[in-house]
């Protein structure tokens, strides 16, 4: 059995902190467990035996294990899956993020796209490591309820997906987002840029482009709030 | 002039780390600064010398305290001023933050309620430190365009600030929050709780209650999105 150590970008593999974000795992994607750790002082362990034992788990025992690679004193289970992609539905709408780079950031949008009903996401490289334990973590979990899919550039995500309405959003967006003006589709893109650098303009013509209306007394809103309000905005209006 | 330590809880002063919100501090707070660092290495300090010396602000070069108290390596400017605390103000709509606890969430939340034009945010103690540096940083400078006020409990909020009306966000809320439905009013309150633990059922009664609606995929939205959505509804129905 492969050693665990701290992880870094590269690995094929990864894990879960805490037993939270391990159920959830353990629901999503039995197939790519390797193996489950649990603290001999955690006492909430049937549910999660029961269920390594359903899918052949090895559920191991190694204290050590959690003082080197978890920075959290609260985490008692450690999932460790081999790392996996997906490819997007095409039948369903998308959250298409463009170069993020905070892994924080990453996991809150996975959360918030799950929370809203919407199971896929695309990922435009460079773009933040979505296996970090630390992606997970602010994921929730959530990281396997959905579909993602890295891609090199947004045209190579257009041309895999060319029959959604792309909604870009930009601070200098054609389209101010209103609650009573919120396009009504049924399939949709909705691609949102950089913490710092936002879309460059040459989105302006990848589709409808919208502005989310604020006060000139902020630089722009956090890229995981405007990812929010536009994806309950679209999941709300659409029919 | 006071030795500038490291931050800690319970000091009377704090400190802006980085041009942008010491912009902001300056602009907002000048009679506040006690003084301002810039790094001997920093290039674009016209406009900064200008707005300390129409304020009689010390602009000082000290390289040795920006190893001691910044941990980032693009922090060329630091604003040290005084803790202050305002009053709401009672003509205008405000966010109450019940018992918040991660000091990034609460900057977020800032950022957010001054963007979406809300200016005015109550806070119920227990509640993370606002003058913590890093919740200035992640409220990107905008905690100096805004009132805040705190208080023992929420009750002492409403009998400052009775004629609010009064909204509670709550898993278990009684009305759903739809972009059809939104109350329309001149003059409430969001109330939002705590990270894990949101609102307790007594807040149920506080007011009307209202549920964010989501997937069962999610045991709940991040708390930042939460306030996000629910104050660009608001503010956008609310005529």
């Amino acid at each position: 059995m492969e050693q665990i150590k701290p992880y870094k970008k590269g690995v094929n593999y990864s894990y879960t902190l805490g037993a939270f974000p391990t159920f959830e795992l353990l629901k999503g994607y039995p197939e790519l467990v390797r193996e489950v750790y649990i603290h001999s002082t955690f006492t909430d362990r049937e549910n999660l035996l029961e269920l390594c034992g359903e899918n052949k788990i090895p559920a191991l025992t190694d204290d050590k294990l959690f003082r080197k690679i978890s920075d959290k004193e609260n985490c008692f289970v450690i999932g460790v899956f081999d790392q996996y992609e997906c490819s997007l539905d095409q039948s369903k709408s998308h959250i298409v993020l463009v170069n993020p780079s905070n892994m924080g950031n990453l996991g809150t949008i996975i959360r918030t796209a799950v929370g809203m009903g919407i199971y896929d996401i695309a990922l435009i490289k460079p773009c933040a490591d979505l296996f970090n334990p630390k992606t997970i973590r602010s994921s929730m979990g959530a990281l396997f309820k959905l579909r993602h899919q890295h891609f090199n550039s947004f045209g190579e995500y257009r041309e895999q997906y060319p029959n959604h309405d792309v909604f870009t959003f930009m601070l200098n967006g054609a389209n101010t987002l209103e609650v009573q003006n919120c396009p009504k589709t049924d399939l949709f893109s909705l691609v949102f840029g950089n913490e710092a650098a936002g879309l460059k303009d040459s989105f302006l013509k990848e589709g409808t482009s919208i502005c989310i209306p604020q006060s000139p007394d902020v630089d722009s809103l956090n890229l995981t709030i405007a990812v929010g309000i536009g994806a309950f905005l679209f999941m709300h209006q659409a029919k």
